[in-house]
Formats: structure tokens, C-alpha cells, sequence
């Protein structure tokens, strides 16, 4: 028998599963699970007919490109609706800056080895995207955390910890940053504060990579255009790598997302990924950019805005109900996620447990951050179950943590972390 | 204006654009040069109204998760196709063995960074596939080269190289190898050099990386099944990874393949792929499993081996008629490619400028080898133009060979190179 262990990389070595990918196995085994877990788009709002029709053209035969390899930057038409995309979030790209990517977890993955050396640190916000968490592991990147406020990442914090971090000698380029209904928080950065956070990355000469999936899905009661501009929009140092992606506005199941970056680093990208998938699949492009062309994109945001901002509705009224006097969470005021703090001493981990028994799941908050806290945090995902499903699932939910509370009163001796 | 190269990562700096791949775009502009350069497979082949058929099913709306994220190992109806795939390839497997990937470009890069750091040695053969190339040099990885005989690698030379780099205190655990129809060569390992390298493997102690996306494609009048028996089937020590893809049976523009690696090593892929692309993409998942479950994949097999078997003969009947007194090559018994050698002292960078004026175009030698060799060979793949073009093709390269030869006659002085 052949010993692995002695074959394995560094890189591998320090490779960890991620929660929630790890959740979305047990539940593709477990259908009657509640799922708050995974950050799933409702496939009942993907416009299926659509998709349909534009399937039966582009696989007519007439055109052989449509399943052959393709250019590593993407589908040339693809990457000029992407350009009219950036020009309506005021923007204004151009070709050579950029890059269609296999989904947004390939563009985290290709800017962190373009940009992260090993031992490199990059500073994340307290909490951040696991997704984002595991590309920087990959590179045995160092990550350190910012904590966050009200309106997103602390500034004072964030020049104390990389005045820090310089006077240790370490290399410091990247600063990560979800300015819109962060995963896991919800949470916005203010106006003002965008403009003060490039500043500081001029100041600093830092890069920032601003990962920006969930700006088309802000809720109307809370949210505007202008509460979303992306801080690429006001980037007149070229600073900015910018992040989006087609998975919550379409379908994830297409793998397709982009890049915006400054020229030069574009170049660099289409390097890395020429090896690392050649191309990005060429019938998902096309179906995306005869969905962008013909208007159904233009035409979903607006359903989808309302779609998600009921369910947050719905999730919102549940948990007051069922859990008010236990739970605090921020406003969501976009996006598909909640984040929850529970009271103290519970555990998020040693909730999730018992809330399994009761057939509900979520993430727990630990995952989120890179520096060991949020084990009485949890995010609640809204997007993905029907009203029905969020009602029941808090009520479940409810249940787990009255029994969670009890098992933790003086009277009761607390039983030991099953974990 | 910021300057980026500080920003760059040491694995960036060493990112070389992919020769085959730039070729791609210069054809994407000009579409009157006669193409023998990328390997791409003929799209008339493709079974356009069966995928048309199964894309109109699939988007139904019936089943929300063909358009949803997907576990990260694959889809498992999928899963298990490959499974019965490589069971009639001799090779027993198993779910625990097997991840789909998003193109064997993938699973290229995964291995490479699941078993390669920085520095580390791994062996390929001279010469060998540009995409593999760019995978192991993106992890800073030392390739060195074997050379190859008419039966595939020199076990001699094998040993002696081997032998030489432990001397040195280098870290050789790897051995990537294509045996069958290899890209650029198109040879064959032979059937006892497979069941050598593999003793060699485990009396060495190295893994062996068996890429194999040809072997479908043998050409009945040379080559068996026997012939193309992976090694992975005689593999009782566990030392093989093995690759393979639907991109040369179904279509590239899917991006699906698969892995069957032992099962240590396959977990350790899953989690790099989950930092690398959360999944490959669903739709085109689903619609190959389609193919294969319906029949489809099995039927197009012995086409696709007379189609290009026939392709084949239409390049080896022009390039004799044209070229027989100047190129030679080791006749093509599967897969896309003729590998040719020119007469001393031709260029081939050199003739390549030449032919582009003429209205066709190649890969240089030189891409495929990690020492520099391969000045006068370069490599012509068959598989893509018709019969009419691949006629055309060989007269527009016979043409600059002529020309490329009168000019190197003592009585003309030669011209420096334009590059």
C-alpha cells in the first residue's frame, strides 16, 4: 500500500474543507433537512422557458463555436455586455481590462495566485467569505481580519493592524473587501467610507479586490442604486480588481462570472487561467449572453429584488416571533443572507448540532472568520426555501435553541460539546 | 498611476502565456489562414440534435438543480457513468476514486498544486503537452524532461535522469505521461513499457500522472484496445492519477472530465477544486450524463474513430505528395496529431512567420519541450479542417517550406530571423 501522505504539496497539506460546501453534501442526502446553509438562488425565479429557447437555437448546428474551445478571456459579445454592465454601475471598463471567469470562486482563486505569495498577508473583514477564506488558504496566504462596524469595515482598525503588520516586516498588498450584502453579514459600507477606503489604498499602495455578486439584489425598502455604487466606480488610481458574476442574477449552474481589473493584471489572469481551465465553457457564455442580449437579465433583476426581499420579509417576521427575545441580527437590506448572534453562553456548533435533530441547518459562524471568534454567531441563508419551508425551519430552529437555553440553566448540568 | 509589477506574485512572474492558446486568438481574427495549430475536434461530428434534444428536457423547470450549484466530486448520476467507463477501460473504480473536473485543464492544475510545491521536480516526457507545461510551471514546479522512443519514454534515460536529481537531493515524486496518441508526438507507450514504468514507479517511489483524453480515438487500421489499456488498470500499488475527458468523444465546449485517482489523493483534489471552482457547472454536467446514458457517447465512438482516421490519411496523402522529400513523421495511429520533422537546418519559428503569410499555421516544436529542443519539428493537427482545406492547408506549408529552403541555399545569404 502506497503511503500519501509523504506525496502531498505544502500548499495541500494546509487545504480545508469548506462548511458550507461540506453542508451541501449532507443535504443532497437528507431532503427533508430545512436549509439555511448553503447561499442557493430560488431556481423557481430562473426564467426556465427562456433558457429553453435559447438551448434549441444555439445547439441548431449552425454555428460549431458554440461547443468548441474558446478564447481564454471569453466570448467576445459576452465580454461587451459584460462592459455595458460596469457603464450601468458606473463604470467605464474596456476590453483589455477584462476576463470572463468559471464562476466567481475561480476569479478569487486566480487573483489570489496572481496577486498572494506564500506568507503574504491579506487583510479580510471580521467576518468574510468562506470562499474567499479557502482561495487565500491555497496560496498559504496569511489572512488578517479587520473587524467591521455599522456601515462595514473599521478604518481606525484597519490602519492600526496594517501599521502593525509593516512594522513586523510583512509584505501587505491586498485588501479584500464584499462592500454589498456581505456573506455572511449583510452588512453595506457606507458612501463616504468607500471613498475613504481607496483613499487609504492609495495612501498605503494597496490593491483592492471588491467581490460584488449580490449588488442587482438590493431591497427597495432599504436600499438604493446609490447605496451599491461599486467603489471600482470612483477608482481613478486603478486599485481595484473587481469581482462579479451571473450566478445570482441568472443561474449558478452556468459557471459564469468576470473580472474587471487593471489592464495589466487582466494580463496576468488570462495567464493563470489559460492553465488553469483554458477556457470558461462556451455553450454556459453563449447561453448567458443571448440571456443578456435579448433582455431577460434586465428583466429579472427587478422580480428578483422583490423575490428575495419578501423572503427576507418572511424569514425577518419568523425569527421576531419565534425568537425575539433570543436573537439580534443587522437589517438585511439586500443579498440572501442573515446574521444571527445568539445569546450568551450559546454555541453556534453545538446549536447546529441539535438543530440537525430537529431537521433545520445553517452555517455556523466560525466559519466566517479568520481568526477563531463567532462561535455565537450563525447566517441564515432566506433565499433558496419557499415561505412555507422558512416558517417551519424557524420554528425548528426555535425549538433547538429552547432546548439549547435549557440544557444551559444552572439547574441542569451542561452536557459536553458533542463536536 | 500605479505600478503593478510589485503587486505580482513570484508564481505570477514565471506565468508564460500558452503558445497554442495565442495562436487561438490570432485565428479568432483571421479567418481565411488554414489552421493545423489548436487541437480542436471537428464540430461537424458533434451529435448537435441530440444535444439539442436533451438541453430542451433539461430546461424544463422539472428538476430546479440542473441549473443550481452542485456538490463539488461531481454529479453523482455522472459519477457513476465514469465509473462504468473506466470499467470497460480494464479499470475497476470507485465514487471515493473519482471527481469530475472543468476540462482536464483542471485536473492538470489541481494535481499540480495538490502534489507539487514550489521548487519540487516532477518528470514529463520530450517532448510533452503545453497545457501540462503550464500547469507545473504556474507551481513553480522544475520540469525535466525524458526522452522518448519510438515505444514511448526511455526507461534508460528514465533511470539514469532519476538517478541524477536524488544525487542532487532533489524531490522527484511525480511522473507525468500521455500514452496514448501523446500530444505533440501522437506514439503509444507499448504494452510491456507500461507494466515496466509502472514497476519502476513503485521501486522508485514516485506517483505517475497518466493523462489520457486520446485513447477513444485509435485508428482501427493500427491501433487495438489492447493497445491503449491504460495503466491505470494494471496499477495494483495505487501510484496512478488518471485523466481523462469528454472534451474529444462528446464536445470541449461542456468542460467536463474526470479524474480516478486513489482515494487519499481524490479527497485532497475535491478540496482544491472546491477553492478552485466550487463545481463544474451543472447544465453541462447533466448533459453529458445524458449523452452517455442515452447511448449517444457510445455511438459516436466509431464514427469518430473513422472520422479521423480519415483526416489523418488526407494530411499523410498531401504532406507525401508535397513534402515527402523534405518532412518526416512517425505515422499517426490515433488522436490529432502529426508530429514533423524538418530537414536541417529549417526553423520552424522561422517557417511558422512564413506559412502565416501563406494562409496556414502550426505549433512550433519548441513549445512542447521543457529544454529547448524542438527547433525543426512542429506539430499538425488534422483533426479540425475539412478534407478540401487540410489539401489546401499542406500546399500553402509545402509552399513556405520551398521557400524557406531556397533561401537557406549557400548562394542566397540567409536572412536573420524575424523574431
Amino acid at each position: 500500500m502506497t503511503a500519501y501522505d509523504a506525496f502531498f504539496s505544502h500548499a495541500a497539506g494546509e487545504m480545508q474543507e469548506s462548511a458550507i460546501r461540506r453542508m451541501g453534501t449532507i443535504l443532497a442526502k437528507n431532503r427533508d433537512i430545512i436549509s439555511f446553509a448553503p447561499g442557493y438562488p430560488a431556481v423557481e425565479t430562473f426564467p426556465w422557458a427562456e433558457f429553453q429557447a435559447i438551448a434549441h437555437e444555439l445547439l441548431s448546428g449552425s454555428d460549431g463555436s458554440v461547443l468548441q474551445y474558446g478564447p481564454t478571456r471569453g466570448y467576445r459579445p459576452l465580454l461587451e455586455v459584460i462592459a455595458g454592465i460596469m457603464e450601468r454601475r458606473a463604470v467605464s471598463s474596456s476590453l483589455d481590462r477584462l476576463l470572463v471567469t468559471t464562476g466567481s470562486q475561480q476569479a478569487l482563486d486566480l487573483v489570489a495566485r496572481v496577486l498572494l505569495d506564500p506568507g503574504d498577508v491579506i487583510l479580510v473583514e471580521l467576518p468574510t467569505y468562506t470562499g474567499a477564506i479557502t482561495a487565500f488558504r491555497n496560496v498559504q496566504a496569511r489572512m488578517v481580519g479587520v473587524p467591521q462596524e455599522d456601515d462595514g469595515i473599521d478604518l481606525a482598525a484597519l490602519e492600526s493592524i496594517h501599521a502593525r503588520l509593516v512594522g513586523e516586516g510583512r509584505r501587505v498588498r491586498v485588501l479584500y473587501l464584499v462592500p454589498n450584502f456581505q456573506n455572511p453579514t449583510g452588512l453595506l459600507i457606507g458612501r463616504d467610507k468607500r471613498l475613504e477606503l481607496l483613499a487609504w489604498a492609495a495612501a498605503r499602495n494597496l490593491l483592492i479586490v471588491e467581490d460584488d455578486p449580490y449588488r442587482e439584489l438590493y431591497f427597495e425598502d432599504s436600499a438604493t442604486e446609490a447605496d451599491v455604487r461599486p467603489m471600482k466606480a470612483d477608482d481613478v488610481e486603478g486599485r481595484v480588481v473587481y469581482l462579479s458574476s451571473f450566478s445570482k442574477t441568472l443561474a449558478p449552474g452556468f459557471r459564469v462570472a468576470w473580472i474587471d481589473a487593471p489592464a495589466p493584471i487582466a494580463a496576468k489572469l488570462e495567464i493563470a487561467k489559460q492553465a488553469a481551465d483554458l477556457c470558461t465553457g462556451g455553450f454556459d457564455q453563449r447561453l448567458v449572453y443571448e440571456a443578456a442580449r435579448r433582455g431577460i437579465l434586465d428583466r429579472q433583476l427587478p422580480l428578483l429584488r422583490a423575490h428575495y426581499q419578501e423572503r427576507r420579509d418572511v424569514m425577518v417576521e419568523a425569527l421576531r416571533k419565534e425568537l425575539g427575545q433570543s436573537l439580534t441580527w443587522p437589517a438585511p437590506r439586500g443579498g440572501f443572507f442573515l446574521w444571527a448572534k445568539l445569546p450568551d453562553p450559546l454555541d453556534a456548533h453545538r446549536l447546529l448540532d441539535r438543530a440537525v435533530r430537529h431537521g433545520v441547518v445553517f452555517v455556523a459562524g466560525e466559519a466566517f472568520f479568520v481568526n477563531g471568534e463567532g462561535r455565537n454567531l450563525m447566517r441564515l441563508c432566506f433565499s433558496a426555501p419557499s415561505h412555507d419551508r422558512i416558517r417551519e425551519g424557524v420554528s425548528r430552529l426555535a425549538a433547538a435553541v429552547r432546548e439549547e437555553i435549557a440544557q444551559l440553566t444552572p439547574s441542569t448540568p451542561a452536557p459536553q460539546p458533542a463536536r
